[in-house]
């Protein structure tokens, strides 16, 4: 009964994210092992797969995709490796979760669609991990129901304490906003057309030359508008919070994430999650579960596509377009049926 | 037109209570201006009228209440001197809205309620303050309406943030517990037959020899159970929570009051109210309001009664008789139909 | 002693908001009578002032605002008549409070903004009652402390649950967010500089041709950003929520009024505020206390001034630019400078 | 390396929790593998084996426990068959995790925890999952780490909404207090002394004869103070909530569970977890990763062990005396001095 015996999977990347897939697989998924890795620190994959039994490093990352003890394959690797190391994992019919993005542009994201859906089957999901969180799954839920009527607006916040000295403007654009456009395209089932993005006077307390707060304008295919806010350099905890606005009602999700409520010293409080671990830790195991049941009951994959990837990058690229002219944007993207019609 | 005309109200005790009460009549409230104050210490007697035009000082109290120029009384004079006032008031025909407690025993608190009856005209009424709060007049009028069914449980927490050093054990029970026991009769519309007092160990920071925190139960004619947790040494700040659990559901009031929510620093938050006048603030206003509205408008005065004084002074005293000896104390109390049938 | 006898009101219009406002004068307000009403509807005035002992009607607005037996005046009368009635109030020095807005266009916010700098008195206070609003006043005194840090951006979204048929898509403008734009420019202190007013696809329940959800984006003199939901047929309740987002941290209001938590049948809950009276009743009548006290006492008013009526005029005139051209739209105002430095 | 590979696990009892767990073990718990069931009615195992690859069905429970194919054993049998397949277990070196209660009373229970002391090796971990919900693991932390203070009250109310009809007054002490014990002596370190069973009047739509709600009062043994409202017919929602009152502030988990706020209709409100599975499904996967951890790495199991249950046992054993008399009852327990110094 080969479908049920354990799936051997190879992580590629073995950076803090890469690593805590590793972990995730080892320890925490259930019918899943590891046992190829790959880095291009050398070091760095040796030292993990010597915490594990039976796993060994390959140093190419082409050969570890090819290597017969190897069913599926995690890429957690720098987003300029994706695009050869996607079609490989297609060459070799082998499912891949593939941390966003899915290359580093649209063209080429728009290749590996292609390259897809000229095999008939899906192979490649894409690490939107917030579809997996029990409370956007929740919202999805409800508005798919009905329970709220039809969407309208929605508004997201997106706030992290911190970035790295190297963290860019446009990077909040492509690593931030990202998440909230696939939360946008993921609720309201429609593609975005248009962004505008706004850069407030900055917060004092950014990087120089770091256009923090910034203000996401979109608005999708019937008109829907979509507003994020994205700031990075709150020195608060990880923050992020999702409103939508419809027919009948409203709904909100992240607002009070932790729910021990503490009184202490004139304040009532309690702790808001630090970072992205711990607000959407589950989410990941959840979308890690599901991705290797999947794959060895051998049905396609359903969790986000190739396409919401490259649909992603599409908004983003955009995105960055404004963020540079100070002026609105239209997205450019071929027609869904141009890929799946072909 | 006289009823239209101000209401003049003397105010005997301007300490902290009645002092606020002043300013609320002057600055506040619509309807009413203080002719005349009173108080042992004549100083701050002569200080508070001298900023209130037309007010007078009279030493004697109970020449305050007969004065001609005195249609109502405000008693928030120590609970030793109440019974003699409102006898005098009783027997001048004048309304009184006098301050908890009524008096300072259980047999004194019915002879006024006798001396009342006897009338045939309400002109007492009680400081339960917390009936004019708008949440605690939502949760009863939502009990009344039946909309959560027929209540069976009632859970309350009294704290404070501290008490002054001379605050003794049984005065957590006639100070602080006497308002949860009108709470539980208003929103039951009950008796309380029936109370235990529990001292848990003590509070490190509580001072020696008092019993802090200690734990209320109660129950009622119709065995209806009511808990109240006393916790006056919290160094928190001043909350008063109460839940009804009721045959179709529950309801609380007072976990957040005090709106604003704030995040920073980790952490999500807000402001606990520091003590009862920013708690209660506006239940004291309503509550002079509609006094005021009921005494200039020549109609009895329709909130909490001597009756009610009378009956939580009683089920005060069991309660104290119960932290002495550590058992359950039966409530002592004549029928109300003993008082109004005569 | 003149300054603590009654303030002396003449109410002028006393259609929904004017005959509340007499009631709040008549009943809740220490130090003032309504001696004079007026309304375009003789007989409406005629009832009021028949249940208010002292209480005449005049059927002259400018005649009321002349009369020796009127000190200060109210003005609700539609806002087509509020310039030759605020001139009169110049005039005759009497200090008066008018309900937004100051005039319907802002040439004549602007006159009566200089008339008034040159009595070299402020006369006039504006309605916007939120300034008075317990959690509006907490969050200014919270910037203002500097215990968020700089503010950065503001979220604010107002909700009506139903309007009037006669409801276009310019009163979403000039009747809601002009009450958010003087939210943003109290909170802020400074000037809305841009505006631009999007429309996303309207909400199925809206009445023909109501542009209903409105998205406001503004942009402040030093470049904060400010975004402002306005929907007027949620079908849901009255709901208002601001949001400050700032250096060191960010702060909510009006999430959960109504304090009252419920829990039946699967849910918790609670109810919203349905109208505006619900939710700022109190800053109603605190707006107006201040105000009473403030004229009794002879002081200047300091609520909101002529200016800033004028401000929010010509804030939501450049947002009916922006409504009807779909492009953003600079707001044309004289510098502050030039009026008071004249 | 035998360690690592897969746990074969046992689980006895396959009625609605054994078959959840069997589901557990082989759907979401890394490193284990459900190599035997068993249940009573043969057919109910033999459906849930058909459905797990190398899965066999063994009828007799002892011998599945002795079977060379398993490694540990979990306990989902009728409590009444408890105490011979723990002492199996024992017997057998297999760890055990034996859902509660540890058996069906304190004396059979004290023998299981004295036969395990003698083999000088911990093996048996009780069900007590609260302990790994990610809550009360934080409460615990809390308190361990000093932030709240000593801890002096602990408020719990545990609401079902609804029982089977053969649910007995006994049984929500036996069934539901058993939790709540288990929570107080996790948070409070300390053994329970004394409780007592209060009745009030009944809700009407409880069953006949069943004494529904419930309010224990138990007391540890340094005088800390626990009240526990329980509730098993309340048509609601599955409730559970903790509040600890402690020396610097206070901390409350449970009452917001389900993070989506909805506003619709008048209402803003949220869904309640409708039931345990909900409400702790995170937790009994966390308890069994961490179980499946502990017995593959060799080490002694370290959640709640036979102590727990037996003191758990010990308490609502005085719980049903009290029940029954209507009066307070000490709590009979042997030190754990004379079962681990033995």
């Amino acid at each position: 009964m080969r479908a049920m015996s354990d799936l051997r999977v190879a992580v590629l990347g073995v950076g803090i994210m890469g690593a805590d897939h590793v972990a995730r697989l080892t320890s925490r998924i259930s019918g899943a092992r590891v046992t190829v890795v790959n880095d291009y620190l050398i070091e760095k994959a040796e030292q993990i797969a010597a915490g594990i039994p039976g796993c060994r490093v390959i140093s190419d990352p082409l050969d570890a995709i090819a290597d017969p003890d190897v069913d599926a394959v995690v890429l957690a690797t720098p987003g300029p490796a994706h695009e050869k190391q996607l079609l490989a994992c297609l060459e070799h019919g082998k499912p891949v979760l593939c941390e966003k993005p899915l290359t580093t542009d649209v063209e080429t994201s728009l290749e590996v669609v292609r390259r897809e859906a000229e095999l008939g089957k899906r192979l490649i999901q894409v690490g939107f991990m917030r579809r997996f969180d029990h409370e956007y799954a929740r919202l999805k839920a409800m508005l798919d129901a009905g329970e709220l009527g039809r969407p309208l607006v929605l508004h997201c916040a997106h706030r992290n304490p911190a970035v790295p000295p190297s963290f860019g403007s446009a990077m909040v654009v492509r690593d931030s906003l990202v998440h909230e456009v696939d939360v946008a395209r993921f609720l309201f089932d429609e593609e975005i057309v248009s962004i505008q993005i706004i850069k407030p006077s900055a917060n004092p307390a950014a990087p120089d030359g770091l256009a923090d707060p910034q203000i996401a304008i979109m608005r999708t295919s019937t008109g829907k508008h979509v507003d994020v806010e994205l700031f990075v350099t709150t020195g608060v905890a990880y923050e992020v919070r999702t409103e939508v606005v419809a027919e009948k009602g409203s709904a909100m999700i992240g607002l009070d994430v932790g729910l021990v409520r503490t009184r202490s010293d004139g304040t009532r409080g309690g702790q808001i999650t630090p970072g992205f671990r711990e607000r959407f830790g589950q989410a990941y195991d959840t979308e890690f579960q599901r991705w290797v049941d999947a794959v060895r009951s051998g049905v396609n994959v359903d969790g986000p596509s190739a396409w919401d990837g490259y649909a992603a990058a599409a908004v983003c690229e955009a995105g960055v377009q404004s963020l540079n002219s100070g002026l609105p944007a239209e997205v450019a993207m071929v027609s869904r049926a141009s890929i799946t019609g072909a």
